[in-house]
């Protein structure tokens, strides 16, 4: 069967998270749902990302199987009409080999976590920053950053529930931009990774977050690693901030990549 | 009685437009509604621009009057929490002579104009942008655009229903920027006057958009303003993208302008 890689957006927050779920709407089961109106018949795809409840994406990839020879664009667009009125559109098709692997085949992922800095409530990007309402220190929050890139083990940043084999990963970028915009100050946290640990984004921004306030030093960041104790770790952060920007494969699937920032 | 302005921020989405109805949820009405919760007698605010249905704001500025004599910041604070869920938030406060005026002591409203250019659905952008699903060449935009800028008769780009005494207007700005986001490609139209008409911002946008589309040469705009006819406007765009960033006035009432961008 003709193998399809799909770049998928989504805004999470009607979803209970990608994975197909039996009585909550995920995103898996709404693209599933778009290809049965094409193909009828159970469908199952696989994503880079099992992005969970309320997390936002840019650039997840998953893959398709088809019966019919379909032209990636056609396919596309024809998706893009049953996923209607659901927040999720696919930006890009491309025919892949039978061997290729939405999951398995990925060498990394690439993650932004959006915080606001205000006071206000929000309006405009209700649902897509996580809001602060107290001042962060960028500086201190990077030097917190500095102890977790590399190769670690990161117990102490996974959820409990998290079933990866390993808790070692390596953390190949923790880069904090400060952006001003309409809404106000805006720091942006950019993690990539080949692999993430369940909630690694999260409880990594929510520790750095602590840092920030003033209320952890940096050092601190670097015991709490050391701990390899879930208990050592800061407050996991709500879903709302972060997006899956990109996923990365020996050789890109689709012809241009999809602009990635907020 | 003390008057206050306030800085004002809304998704205008849900909303009939600035204009309290009787019938249809208004921004007006929402902030009269939480101001008699703090001083129970009928309210009655002003703002510099009364936006219509749909239409956002990140820096929409009114002025109220109270009996008592509240600490801006105070006042501030219990709008916002007497506002909730509305998406409105009051971003700042600040006591004004009482023979200020949100509207007539305006100097200049600024407007930003959000086009996304893209072929798929839109997911969190639904609402806040205008979608162009055709490429749109921002050169020839700008040479359209040129043509606008100044002193003229207006009367190709305002609504029929426009209650202005006069359709001559001054236009200090008309420019385009293009941002690369994760979206896509986003063309930016940045507009500045003393005043508008009504429909002028998405009057003026809807014309471009035919330039940049390339079923216009950027000479009609010239042509369509000459005309002093609404019958030579290009069509008018949808609210969607259209935000009123700024208002300025003789002296600042606000200590920090807050940065005005999407």
């Amino acid at each position: 069967m003709p193998r399809y890689a799909l770049l998928v957006e989504y805004d999470g927050g009607p979803f209970a998270g990608w994975q197909r779920q039996a009585d909550q709407p995920s995103v898996q089961g709404a693209i599933e749902a778009a290809l049965a109106r094409l193909e009828p018949r159970a469908h199952t795809i696989a994503a880079a990302g099992r992005t969970d409840a309320g997390v936002h994406a840019r650039g997840q990839v998953a893959q398709c199987d088809m019966a019919r020879d379909w032209e990636p664009f056609r396919l596309m667009e024809a998706l893009n009409y049953h996923l209607k009125p659901a927040p999720v559109a696919i930006r890009d098709c491309a025919r892949v080999p039978e061997d290729w692997h939405a999951r398995f085949s990925a060498l990394e992922r690439r993650y932004l976590f959006r915080v606001l800095v205000r006071r206000a409530p929000l309006t405009l990007e209700a649902g897509q920053v996580w809001q602060v309402r107290h001042p962060l220190d960028a500086a201190a929050m990077r030097q917190g950053a500095a102890h977790l890139l590399g190769r670690h083990d990161f117990t102490t940043f996974r959820s409990s529930l998290c079933q990866a084999a390993s808790p070692v990963k390596t953390l190949d970028e923790c880069r904090i931009e400060e952006v001003a915009t309409g809404a106000g100050r805006e720091i942006r946290f950019h993690l990539r990774a080949r692999s993430f640990l369940h909630n690694q984004v999260r409880s990594i921004v929510g520790t750095l977050e602590r840092v920030g306030a003033g209320a952890w030093p940096p050092a601190r960041v670097q015991q709490a690693l050391e701990a390899r104790d879930r208990a050592a770790c800061g407050p996991v952060c709500p879903p709302d901030g972060l997006y899956l920007t990109g996923v990365g494969y020996p050789e890109p699937p689709f012809a241009a990549p999809a602009e990635e920032s907020a």
